[in-house]
Order: C-alpha cells, then sequence, then structure tokens
C-alpha cells in the first residue's frame, strides 16, 4: 500500500490534489440544479448532494461561492426554490458542460440542448430529460467557515418520478432509471445492483466468524 | 410520470418514507468509519462520506446522534480522530452487519469479521480489507438544527491505498478497486465508467443544438 501524508498533500500541483481529494469521498450522487432568476434559467450540475433526514424530508448540497455556481446560489437566495434532477445515461455529455462559465443571461438549458419543464404554479426549471425531479425550497444556509463553503440544506416539496422506478417498498430503482453517479471531478459511472441486505439485527448476525 | 406531494409525503407509513427519501439523493458514498474509545474499538457503516474541499482537504458526513452511532460520536469526541474506509465488494456484507446494535464493549470487526489494522501512532483503528482508507481528524462539529443531525467535518492527515488504483492524474480508479455505492438504505451497487470529459469551457462546447 501506499502512503500519502498531510505534508506531501500540501506540496501536490493544484489540479492533481484536486482530482484526489475529489476521488477520496467515493462515488458521488449527480444531479442538475435548476433555479429562475431576474435574468432568467440557471441549471448546473453538481455532485454534493446528500440525504439529511427523511422527517421532514431534508435534502442538502454544497454550495462553492467563488464558483461559477454562483448563479444559483442568486436564484436560490432571491427565489427561495430550485429543482434536483437526477442525471441518466443519456445525458452525462450535455450535464458535463453546464459546468461551464456562461453569461447571467445565458441559459445552460438552451447551450446544453436540454429541455426545461414547468409544472404547477412552481417557478424554477425542471430538466425534461430527467426520470426523478424534486421541487425543493431552500430553509437554511449553513455556512462552513473552514473553508468558506455553504450547506445549503432544502425541503422536498414535490417529487415528480417515472412510475416503474418506484418499488413497492418505496425505495427508488435507479438502476432502471439509468442514473449515473460520479467520482472525481469528470468521471461517469453506470452502477449496477449486486445485492441488498435486511436492516440488521445483531440477533441475526450471519457467522463471520470463522 | 407520477407526482408525489409534500402532504403525501407526511403521511406514508415510517418505513416507506425512509425508504423513498433515502433513495432521492441518488448514489452514496460506502464508507466504514473507525474509532478507539475507552471500552475498545468501534466501526459503523455510514452512506453520507461528503467531499468538502480540497485545500485543506476536507471531507463531512452526517452523524444521528439517536441512532446506534452514538459510539462513534462519542468516541471521535474524545479522541479527536477517526479513519474512512472505502467499503470494495468483496465485504459488503460484513460492512452491513456493523449497523446491528451491539454493545459498547463489543468490537464490530470481531461480530462482523473485519480486520483492525493500526498505522504509525494513529489511535484508530483502519480496516485491512479496505483498498483506500483514511486518516482523519476532527476539525468541527457543524449542528443542523433542522432536523437534530450533525455535519462532522474532518481534515485528512493520511492517505493509503492501492498503488494500481492511483491514476497518473491524482484521480482514483475506484473500478479497479471494486469499490461500492448505496443507494436507498440498504441496496449496494457496483458502478462501472461509461465516460469522462474534459473541464468545461464554454469556447470548446460541443454541438448541442440541433
Amino acid at each position: 500500500m501506499k502512503t500519502i501524508d498531510r505534508s506531501e498533500i500540501s506540496e501536490f500541483e493544484k489540479v492533481y490534489r484536486l482530482n484526489l481529494i475529489n476521488s477520496l469521498s467515493g462515488y458521488k450522487s449527480a444531479n442538475l440544479i435548476g433555479t429562475q432568476g431576474t435574468s432568467g434559467e440557471n441549471l448546473a450540475i453538481f455532485s454534493s448532494v446528500i440525504h439529511l433526514g427523511s422527517n421532514p424530508p431534508l435534502i442538502g448540497f454544497i454550495m462553492r461561492p467563488n464558483t461559477v455556481a454562483r448563479h444559483t446560489l442568486d436564484n436560490i437566495r432571491s427565489s427561495g426554490v430550485y429543482t434536483i434532477n437526477h442525471i441518466p445515461k443519456s445525458i452525462i455529455e450535455k450535464a458535463h458542460y453546464t459546468s461551464a462559465k456562461f453569461d447571467e443571461d445565458e441559459s445552460e438549458f438552451e447551450a446544453c440542448g436540454l429541455k426545461a419543464e414547468y409544472k404547477d404554479d412552481f417557478i424554477a426549471p425542471f430538466v425534461k430529460e430527467s426520470p426523478i425531479k424534486l421541487a425543493m425550497q431552500i430553509k437554511e444556509e449553513v455556512p462552513i467557515e473552514l473553508n468558506g463553503t455553504i450547506l445549503m440544506i432544502g425541503e422536498i416539496q414535490s417529487v415528480h418520478l417515472e412510475e416503474k422506478i418506484l418499488l413497492a417498498d418505496g425505495q427508488l430503482d435507479l438502476n432502471e432509471a439509468e442514473i449515473v453517479s460520479i467520482s472525481g471531478l469528470n468521471r461517469y459511472h453506470l452502477p449496477k445492483e449486486i445485492d441488498d441486505f435486511p436492516y440488521a439485527r445483531k440477533e441475526e448476525l450471519p457467522n463471520f466468524k470463522t
């Protein structure tokens, strides 16, 4: 095994360090966040969407205020709402390029060939091509002073999904929807289920001691 | 498409809601967190490990103080350190059962058939079977008042990994290491890379307008 210590990490060239540290948290979720601002629609890819709790239904994501995602932050602050759209295999290249630096009045939907979709009276745009879409209301911005990022916490207002991926127990068949995951900065993966296990009880522990 | 609104989510039976909301953030990382306490070693599975920043190298995870993970929290508070170990396909069942409720003086390593490994003078145990292991120092606990969870933020002190999975640009080949990802509460997946794309520049945008 190779060991890399803290001082080596500090001394790495910037892009190498970005690549390494971004890989070290494992596979990440892949989502497009849609917002509405005074200059129009915005869409940006995020790999930091995370489950925070089910009751109330809370989802978080990490915002880096000094990046191109700034428009997303401004729009959430002004409108209070956003959409989270899962990324299927069929649109990964289009989704990836939403991370390019577009002007404020340019729509990433149009530039990247994705269709904006509106539902009911929710003002933030959904991604039509996405099989799982969430309407979100911002509940809290939690500043992370250690590095100037923000944990954005939102509550799920509604869920829109393809009926065939909703399983009888409430879980989703993400494989069936061909949802992807991301590793590092730019690597896209298609996960395939290998197994599931029941709720873990000590009394029902398999015999692991050999 | 099926729509589920906020009031329906509130009315779902508890386990159904847990299953659904835990599925809605997409694929999650799969890690074992190892700690050392006055009653011995502790090991617990987490699916909320998240990248926070690369310089300084920060990783977070979500702690639910009222769950069996309480021993992990106590040990991090008393020792200041922990390990994050990626889960390869070969140990998913053992890793899953670390979530059972063991007594404080029982070792999940022993009960679940995993080997504790110590490196240098770091007091928290690593998982020998894991191909990517991180030594972490806690930097901040960020309370999330909306639901009583805590964002635990740690700084990477050292990285231990199989040499063959470290790519030339610093990214890791998680496929080669057979690292898994989790969806919902108990579904384990093996991701397979489908593509990667360069850093996105507007001037180099593919022609998506058809």
